[in-house]
């Protein structure tokens, strides 16, 4: 049976991502899409992309009758995800894209953020949602936090190797390359086309960028102890993609071998041959990520790389993915569309 | 039941954008591969964002069991294609993509590709592929000549207003900007990155331009008299995507309204509102096409604009859309991706 | 004697650009930078690329003693220039980069600028930058509006042609390509990165684009006879650089004739050899303009392009060749730098 | 006096640099440029951007008249450089921008680059160029050895911290990002815009890169032992600037004061302020280097970024103020030139 589907925050990349991805989804129907600013409004008008599609007014989140919808997608900013979420009806199915349940603790919460979180009880609900690790919790929650699409490049490349136990949990370097998409539709100087094109400079450097709050979470979850990284993400002249370029300690058979283990049967991670390393364009469109492999000429160090698309993998279609687990439908549908290339 | 689908050149741009498409059809599966100098190779390895996909190896052409295919890609480069094409089976449906076919009269060829052609009786046969004006052709049609990209783009824009008899057939203009992917996989020093990105430059200005051709025995066609544009092309720092703006003389609702009814149940073609004027990015990607009209200041004088990908709807897509029609499946399947954006 | 200039409006990238090029004149020394929002600040934090220079601190206008100041260039925006040009002293000599004193007729300023003009007296006495074409006046001038970026790169391809009367005035269409700085430092959706990158579209099509009003101006007047151009721009996705292909009818050897006599001694004018057309890349940078002919196979048909940087000939360029002849000095100091290529 | 300058192999991108800087040089005159293919064009048919300079036409090197020439620009290919210069008077002054001349030992240069160095006596009477750090050996050198682009740009992040004894040398990771120039003008598939634009990758990753070549040579000579870090570059869809991401193991304060005080005198070289990281687009088109440092929030553990442009800074403006210094010139002499922005 069709399931019934809204979008909370349809007028930012995020959202009109999972539009595109819901476009050829067997089993999904949108009938409802909220937009503050922009109620009243076609999505046509909007994101012209989405022209041929047939989709409902863009409409105000007060408007929308929860009562017909079986799952709802809330593409919301911070903060104000938090207090939306908390007024929706408690039995309705919700995936949420922003970054207020990500963190379990309300210290590290306000920590990173700033401020107190408001909904410390649906914070306790959420379960997180990199889908690969926790996949039968997503299936049976309510409420499921996707994660930073930072936080999920780097969890793909390093968390098998802490689980595995083949890597020193003391000296991990996470160097990012993230695409200017994870930043949103945001009317900022340095997004603007001139000043961001046709070069590169890191960002939210030494240990300053939020997604540290989730690796610290999750990497000291999986070690037993606590598990702080070195993290530099730095913003890339592209739309879409993060690489992620990760040195670690341990050897480099075996690091390959952890992942290669833990995601045999997983669906959308790739782990290439030796000698091969990825490229974001590889991925660039799709719920793929392409993870490789290479020993360093220093014995016992090892770098390995990551790829995904921050928009699919990273954000909605993650997201998408998790809905698919939540409402019992095949965890692949609408989500093997290639990549775009070139 | 699934057709058998062979793609002749599968490692260029063309060919990768085939298997991209089928790899979500449901009707088709891939059961060869060719590449010359390939030959041997995965398409993992000649195109990694293909990875994921179970696929044939690469083989040389002449290793292929052509009875166990129903329909044949040819995705060759010009002149090769007539004859690898002529060395087929000639009870085999095939789709060309190169220029070869394209023109049915024997001295335009030689005029503007600088030979005489070396398949004469199969040029008599050939179809020529725009699906939306030839479309009961093509459903009967053995072989399909595939259109030139930018030839597609303008006779999209200018060819129901000939048929509608809106505009004045001596004053056309069609000034169009190319993404660079149109140029192929070719090894030259004005597609490097370094020269092409940051800038912009006409080329084979003046009447040089091949596709030329196409518009002149097309438009003559329609108008019944002969019909020559002026057409400039300009290289464009991206990817995919053409843009054509095309300078008629005729009442602008008029124009408008011819291209609204003429496309009015096609599935791809999307003619926008007045006042909105069609972007690459709202197509990149997918089959669809862009239209707008706006009226000029001058009265009488009217601004066309259409916009789609070079590789989908001006190739693969478009190639993939025949080939549905001569397997008497439905048109449009593995075609309603939506665009991708941003 | 080195003459002491003030950049009024420093923090956009048109002042910017008046920085970078004083930077290495031989007899400029700015002695006083202004930004409102941003005064106090210094131009290392404002543009990290001037970090080298030793600048004054960005102040605000009223702080300005412009007894000590020879020259002021006005970077600031349409409108807001009128009144703050209107305030300063009566004998400061002002080369004005704005919009505000393009259009003599007042009536002209108010069709395309919505709103009467607030200094009528001023706009009388300002004469219309295009230095190649208005030399004595400016040597003589005291205050000088610099041209639209997209108003010069067609005014140096159409001009001389209208001049030696080789084209017919009612059949001339401009296609104009233009980088994305010449929106400015404007924080706007469409200029985003993710936005605009990776495709085209028109803007301000069929008549609407406020050029049109210099390029109405100036064409009649030397036509002596009304004449009303076709214009449509399109934003390309690239930080520098204009290209105008111009359809135009007439003899392409007299048109190119028309153009090599009429720039043969202009040191930043170059009329590429036939058979040759310009790039947007080969001028990037650079005061350089880069202009190119050729006839079309329908006879009596003409393409003529035109490139230049619409930082540079387009606005700070030539703001900076029109202060070195109102200040007696070579014109062509400060300019010669050459285009940076790739 | 004006010096006499010879380019050899001026059709690639570094010879092309070369003549643009030389351009407003005030005391150099460009008297001979080579390109062996290309031998008979004009440096404008070969590279429009310069159609504005008075230059001599491309010629073989074996025509050159080196009796007139006061020193030589090579700029060509690694190992035809050593063939070449071994043919030279030998009381030319030569700057070689190739990799031929960079490692002292003959072993290591076999080990790096495949086979046995072909001019050993020219090997060890050249001087490694890194101006900042050779300068008085520069200045009595007949024979100068540019050095790679990526090793200038880690050399000067990395190479006054071990001078300084700040941080612990067999704990130093170099993740760059490197725009594409510096692969030259190579056809190769992977620099095609369709193939680089849009995303990211990293190559010779795990300690395979030859630079390596120069970062041991020249670490362990500072250090007075074995120094080996790790190395992975990344290829950049833009054109000019390497960034260097350096995670060292040191002081914050200590670090940055090391840098300060190296280059407190240096003209090129800026260090940021505590707080400020370097951008690409801060340096692309210019000589300058700009540094940064930020303390991780894991204590004892420090990041600094440098950037530079590859083609300025990095080969020909570093290979033109070596000139400078070797021809008694001023050592800033055309080097000037502010930064392109945006």
């Amino acid at each position: 049976m069709t399931k019934r589907i809204a979008i909370l925050g349809a007028s930012g990349y995020t959202g009109a991502e999972l539009v595109r991805l819901i476009a050829t989804h067997p089993a999904m129907k949108i009938v409802a899409l909220t937009g503050d600013r922009k109620a009243g409004m076609s999505m046509a008008e909007v994101f012209p992309f989405l022209a041929h599609l047939q989709l409902p007014t863009l409409q105000k989140i007060e408007d929308v009758d929860f009562s017909a919808v079986d799952l709802a997608f809330c593409a919301l900013p911070h903060a104000t995800s938090q207090a939306v979420i908390a007024a929706l009806p408690r039995d309705l199915k919700v995936v949420d894209l922003s970054a207020d349940f990500r963190l379990r603790d309300p210290a590290e919460y306000e920590k990173w953020y700033g401020k107190p979180h408001a909904a410390v009880d649906l914070q306790a609900e959420a379960v997180y949602g990199l889908t690969e690790f926790y996949r039968d919790d997503i299936r049976r929650a309510r409420l499921v936090a996707g994660t930073g699409c930072n936080a999920a490049t780097g969890q793909f490349a390093i968390r098998p190797l802490i689980e595995a136990g083949v890597i020193d949990l003391d000296n991990i370097i996470l160097d990012l390359k993230a695409g200017v998409s994870g930043a949103g539709r945001s009317l900022k100087e340095n997004l603007l086309h001139a000043e961001l094109s046709g070069g590169t400079h890191p960002y939210s450097a030494g240990g300053t960028h939020r997604h540290l709050g989730e690796f610290d979470q999750e990497f000291s979850k999986v070690a037993g102890r606590p598990v702080r990284i070195q993290f530099t993400p730095h913003l890339m002249p592209f739309n879409r993609g993060i690489l992620a370029t990760v040195y670690v300690r341990g050897d480099a058979d075996a690091v390959r071998k952890a992942l290669a283990d833990r995601y045999a049967a997983e669906p959308f991670l790739h782990v290439l041959p030796f000698g091969q390393l990825p490229s974001t364009r590889s991925i660039a469109g799709s719920n793929f990520v392409h993870l490789g492999v290479v020993g360093d000429r220093i014995e016992g160090r090892t770098i390995v790389v990551g790829a995904l698309d921050n928009l699919t993998k990273g954000s909605s279609g993650q997201a998408l993915q998790n809905a698919n687990l939540m409402l019992g439908l095949d965890e692949t549908a609408g989500l093997m569309l290639a990549p775009v290339f070139p």
